[in-house]
């Protein structure tokens, strides 16, 4: 595939520069709108409309849709008002209501005077719903029924009507108060034997909703539990307002797992693509939260200066803080990672925190005794020769040293991963995201209490 | 929703109790396979078979094949010969080859037995194909149509066969020798003002195909950025296998992202829940992660010790350590995640380092500035504060210290994010894994880097 599309572009390159036109046109029609997308986000600001207008209406409004906001708005800005009509009357509502969205102002104004008042109010309607929510990524065309149609009715109804609708395979049967009666698939239309029987007959009562406020993660887990195309969005008095389609859902469950990686390596979300995002922008999203954990740990410098004369006596034990400290940040962080994810993939709730902490003790004590004992080997053997001259040169017994590090090793992974899972399960109860529960939080705080313990272990042990 | 699924649960749980069979049935079939199987999956054993014995047919064969695989195991050993039968037959064929690949070989034979001899055919040949390629997860019943056909006649093939097959949204026009011409949807066939063209004046040619080799997550992806309902999987020679539907491109989506989460917290990637996941297994996909990066800390350990009279002479100076590796890991793994995600998504290539590079440079120079004069401000006022009988008992002078840890903390930051954002892709070069350079791994080079920076300068400063 990417070979393909490579090659293509190179073709178009050439033909765009010998300026021919018509061939450019017949090579592009023959590609698909994202693809084509994928090539006018790369073409330099003065041939884009050039290209764009070589494309014909309706492969134009699918390959606008699928390109970057900031080359939308160009492209928009050089629109005369006929072209803008043209695009805007292909588009399905709720990627207009998405174009909307990420327009400025003046862009979006200039939209809203040049769509119908029909359109005008289902956007408006649209962007009304809070950001996230189902309410905001529904879109308010498709296919509705009445129960005493005959399978040729609603085909009649679907080819009158369906050219515009964003899916014609789910159809809902709704009643003259717009309540959802029940649903009929394309597929049980196609395969009714007899074209007289009514769409009552034939329709699943047996209908899950959503409504327009659920956040949009919960519509796309839902669409993926039950591998529907659609499901139908209800407002508060339970009348069927809009669909959601499992492209969408696509999109959001990507969305989705992008934020929670990107809290938990604590950033702050940000939705333009990596490359498309400036140093600048980075910055902001990253800059909070270093200094936080930066100032955080100042906890951690004042548990080793109240044991600085311990420190100065022996050195070695400097020596060992990394490896304590970044054995119970990474312990911490499986579990508390792993603990993120099943929350986000809605197989962990609140009350499960017992469940989770008995596995995670069960799975800490092992981890710990296997460590442990191999750290006292480790100690022993490598840092024993590496470090030999300075074991000698201190009074205490090298061995000892080791048991006090190695015993410090298993009680440092049993609290990390017992903080590691309960984190994320209270930030939840508490209403927080639990992605902001990973490793660096979880590795600031575990820090302080291993070198807690490392240095009162070591104090009772050696001096 | 899940209010709603705890209500029935009880209600349920209360019928089997008083043993109204009759009642649960009537009540079950109300439900979708999904939260039946949620249900049964929570069942004791011995009440599995009674259960799953009450629903119909269709309903029963869905809903196992939702259910969890070792309760799947627990309701084929009870089945007779023809309940067994009669749930495979209903199975379609990717589910069936799933099904297979997870029961132990006893299980197997038997469900092999029990096929005809066509479908033990396909489901060995889905089983084939090595694990996560398109072939593995592809199904074998599609609509194929030939081109000469009518819309009638279309509709008429859909009628007589489209009952069997997964989806009979796309229908794929073949050649004699199974190679695909074009494709038309059941949309374009009901849209059709005309009965009596044929399929070829509505087909499109344009077909995007994968090969039965390609990796599932890449299937995944193309599937998401076309938002097609299925696409076709060809062979070698190009002639056409089967398809792969959205609903199972979503199950791939999530668990990839899934498995990218798992390694980028030091954990190889397992495939049960986290709640089915015994602690024994956990403990193997985390200790070995654990064991290496601890033994590859010896490093920070030696140089610690190396530097052994100046730490001796300057406890304060080990009171920053902390801080310093902390902060260096944090800012290493928000660019080396940033990246590894970009990656996933597809938005970056190994040959984007170079910019890459700059962007995170670019970010490097403004985080460690910030972060550096504010580490230079809280040293002296919080930290001198505190450490303050520290600093006094010492003969170097406070405000020169914090001068060497803010330059370090400065320093550290751009190594960390210019190795953050560059480990990802030169792992993809190398044919690694990106998610691997994660933040365990970019924390443990961090580390010793920065300990390296800030031991050198102090010493070169400070003595």
């Amino acid at each position: 595939m990417a070979q393909h599309n490579v090659s293509v572009e190179d073709t178009l390159k050439v033909l765009v520069e010998n300026k021919k036109y018509s061939t450019v046109k017949d090579v592009l029609i023959t590609m698909n709108p994202s693809d084509i997308a994928s090539i006018f986000d790369e073409l330099p600001e003065d041939q884009l409309p050039i290209m764009f207008r070589l494309l014909p209406k309706a492969l134009a409004a699918d390959t606008f849709v699928e390109m970057e906001p900031d080359n939308q708005e160009i492209l928009i800005r050089g629109f005369s008002d006929t072209e803008l009509k043209q695009v805007l009357d292909e588009l399905y509502i709720d990627d207009a209501a998405d174009i909307v969205e990420e327009m400025p102002a003046n862009v979006v104004s200039r939209i809203l005077r040049h769509v119908t008042p029909d359109r005008r109010r289902e956007i408006n309607e649209i962007l009304q719903f809070p950001e996230n929510s189902a309410g905001s990524i529904m879109t308010t065309e498709y296919v509705s029924l009445s129960a005493d149609m005959t399978v040729s009715d609603a085909f009649q109804k679907i080819r009158d009507t369906g050219v515009d609708k964003e899916t014609i395979y789910t159809c809902y049967v709704l009643s003259r108060f717009n309540r959802i009666l029940g649903l009929v698939s394309a597929k049980d239309l196609m395969l009714a034997k007899d074209q007289s029987v009514t769409v009552e007959t034939l329709m699943t009562t047996n209908v899950i909703t959503v409504s327009t406020l659920m956040d949009q993660e919960e519509v796309a887990k839902q669409l993926s539990k039950y591998n529907f195309l659609a499901l139908p969005v209800v407002d508060r008095d339970n009348r069927m307002v809009g669909i959601i389609t499992f492209d969408d859902a696509m999109d959001v469950m990507e969305e989705e797992a992008t934020e929670d990686i990107t809290i938990m390596s604590a950033q702050t979300p940000y939705e333009k693509s990596y490359l498309r995002t400036s140093p600048w922008e980075l910055f902001k999203h990253r800059v909070p939260w270093l200094m936080l954990l930066m100032i955080s740990a100042t906890f951690t410098g004042l548990i080793i200066t109240s044991f600085e004369n311990s420190l100065a006596q022996l050195v070695i034990l400097t020596a060992f803080i990394p490896m304590l400290m970044d054995t119970g940040g990474n312990s911490g962080s499986q579990s508390s990672v792993t603990v993120i994810r099943a929350i986000s993939l809605g197989e962990l709730e609140v009350k499960d925190l017992g469940k989770v902490l008995l596995k995670e003790f069960s799975t800490a004590l092992m981890c710990g005794l296997a460590l442990g004992a191999v750290c006292f080997g480790k100690v022993m053997l490598i840092d024993g020769l590496l470090f030999g001259n300075l074991a000698e040169a201190t009074t205490y017994s090298f061995p000892l040293v080791a048991l006090v590090v190695s015993l410090t090793m298993s009680l440092t992974i049993v609290m990390a991963k017992l903080i590691g899972c309960t984190m994320p399960l209270v930030a939840k109860k508490l209403g927080f995201d639990p992605a902001v529960m990973a490793s660096p939080f979880i590795t600031t705080i575990v820090d302080a209490l291993s070198l807690l313990v490392y240095l009162k272990i070591a104090t009772a042990v050696l001096f």
